[in-house]
């Protein structure tokens, strides 16, 4: 798919390892208007800390540069000087404002960025650049990840056709360090700054914020939208409510998409969990009972072993610091209720439980009783292989 | 160990398997002044409710009955009925008040306690109190723990000798549910209720509240401390603050021993690791640092893998909420510095670090540089083993 005026381009750097793609390259032909979200994480990343700054000034971008094998996090101020240096090699080679380029990086924690790949591979990456470049660049991102991640939306507004198209990669570990999450959007649509930033925080929100592999905040999770205008649509802005709703839909859609297969390809993973809490007293608890129970070693193991196990479900749920009274709490995976007013349904119920987790994706409805709130959280199952990866991967 | 006016007894009732002790009995010949810490998960199990209940109302107890293999929680009205009938069996058999006694029960959620293993096993129960009983009830309330878990000590106030003895479980996981933590404390000291409400508290604080092996809580978690003045001692409260302070220091002791004995017999531990967080703004930042390192998977694979994969401690830090600036945080592995001022001190310093963690037991330190305070957490390994363990349970 093509979305216009953009390009992208990867090649293979040597950052880490030799032979794989590990650099990568978005560019636009004009400035575009460009949201960006980072690592809520105290320790954030050099190219996350000069990606804010870059941001903040004009909310503009026309590059990014993303390289996998290094993460450039805890490297201190040569760390922030090595971010600032490959954006400047990309400015020069691009012909474009430094502070227009943005940077990210993947990969290993606490070692300082060799300049040299970027400088020796920065040549054949622009001259790369290319309409059909995105698939090269999905795979220049990874590093545990088993398959690249794309998404991709059309949309048309008052008969011009928008397109929208993005890639991601995570949640499977960094080498060797931990799951970071990067998502970077393109689309030609010609939007106001201020609507296509709700529309990526509210995505960002109900996508990438209700995941879950393992509770562990990278210091380098970025989402980058970058939307340059070049499909010459009517502007969409709050005075166009129903085509920015259809483009908003969209673009949450593909950042669903992108959430689910993130999951899906998290470390070891053999299922694929909605936990969905409802009838709570707000959001926020709803929320955090929801996320307590999808972060649960002991709820995730049982997903594993396709037991069950609502004791541990409900025990989760005693700690998450949500309100309920325990005999009002019914749990059930799909359709197979299991407890109802806080006690099992025996036997057979659980039987029929069974059944479902032996699936590969399955939901497990928890409702607390007592309001009208509800969240939900895309979470796995945590299995051998989990630990066999995360314990072995640099021994 | 004999504890004067203390017996206790366990047989194979057939709670949940034959041919194995599940139900035990401590019985003071006269009512002690006693001292509960319950879970502090919202779902409590009906004998948590009913000893909460009991303490309230008077502070004494006569004697605690206890069964592994049904944990008698998530059993509404009926359970909270059994719990009951279970006391007064007890009472009537001893011939002491019913709200003399403490009921508490280990094993798995939302099945209903069938009363007559209890009924048909009180009179061998009751007629094998002997001092020496207290083995016997260590093995009753195990269930996945692999080993029995006692600690003694005795002290001496003002020329009379003071004896203080206590049995523990967990914390593997209670089958087929998570880990419940018991710990039954009998001594024949003559101490004010204050005096020893404040000892255990404080003593409950610096170890059990410190330690963690998956960061769930069970439903019930119960700490008992009963003090029956057998001994004769001068009665220790705050008139007597130096021989206050050596009996509670004792109680202490036996106290962080059984924590330590509880982390070490985790479920497919191999590493027993002291997370020490230090220069913390706050006590609560120091803890809340602690305790998302202590239970973070990603740190507790890299233990299991003998990795010094300091990138995911510091991540899970900057994840913690406390409070710090990552160009202050400083990280070692008992005497092996590996990070200074957030950067990592290289390949030598590394392969230190990676010797300390070939050993079983170590020390895991993190200075956050921002102020005084300081908290301790004592967590262990996240092995394949645990997975197994947990997925496979029921299966």
């Amino acid at each position: 798919m093509k979305v216009k005026g953009f390009t992208a381009a990867a090649v293979q750097a040597g950052i880490r390892y030799h032979n794989r793609l590990d650099l990568g390259l978005i560019y636009s032909q004009h400035p575009a208007h460009t949201v960006g979200m980072f690592t809520t994480n105290t320790v954030k990343a050099a190219p996350v800390l000069l990606g804010m700054e870059r941001l903040r000034e004009q909310g503009l971008a026309q590059a990014i540069v993303v390289n996998s094998g290094n993460a450039n996090a805890c490297t201190g101020a040569e760390g922030m000087a090595a971010a600032r240096a490959v954006g400047a090699m990309v400015a020069q080679a691009l012909g474009i404002e430094e502070n227009l380029v943005q940077v990210a990086s993947t990969g290993v924690i606490g070692e300082q960025l060799r300049l040299e790949p970027f400088t020796a591979a920065m040549p054949a990456l622009v001259a790369g650049l290319r309409e059909e470049g995105f698939a090269d660049l999905a795979q220049a991102i990874m590093t545990t990840d088993i398959v690249p991640k794309t998404a991709a939306a059309q949309i048309s507004v008052d008969g011009t056709e928008v397109q929208l198209f993005a890639v991601a990669k995570g949640s499977g570990m960094i080498m060797p360090n931990m799951a970071t999450m990067l998502c970077f959007v393109v689309t030609d649509a010609e939007i106001s700054p201020a609507a296509l930033h709700q529309a990526v925080q509210t995505g960002v929100a109900q996508s990438f914020n209700c995941i879950t592999v393992d509770g562990d905040t990278s210091t380098n999770d970025t989402v980058l939208c970058m939307a340059n205008g070049a499909a010459g649509n009517p502007l969409l802005s709050a005075e166009r409510p129903q085509e920015l709703a259809q483009f908003t839909e969209a673009l949450h859609r593909i950042l669903r998409d992108l959430a689910v297969q993130i999951v899906r390809d998290g470390e070891g993973v053999t299922k694929l969990v909605k936990v969905q809490v409802s009838a709570a007293a707000s959001t926020e608890e709803a929320d955090a009972a929801a996320r307590t129970i999808a972060n649960s070693p002991l709820v995730k193991t049982a997903f594993f072993g396709e037991d069950a196990n609502w004791g541990r479900i409900i025990a989760a749920l005693g700690r998450s610091g949500a309100t309920f009274q325990p005999d009002q709490v019914s749990i059930a995976f799909d359709q197979a209720v299991l407890v109802e007013k806080g006690q099992g349904l025996g036997k057979e119920a659980e039987d029929r439980a069974a059944e479902v987790l032996r699936q590969k994706e399955f939901s497990l409805k928890v409702s607390l009783g007592c309001g009208t709130a509800e969240a939900q959280v895309l979470t796995c199952d945590f299995s051998c292989d989990y630990v066999k990866i995360n314990a072995n991967y640099r021994s």
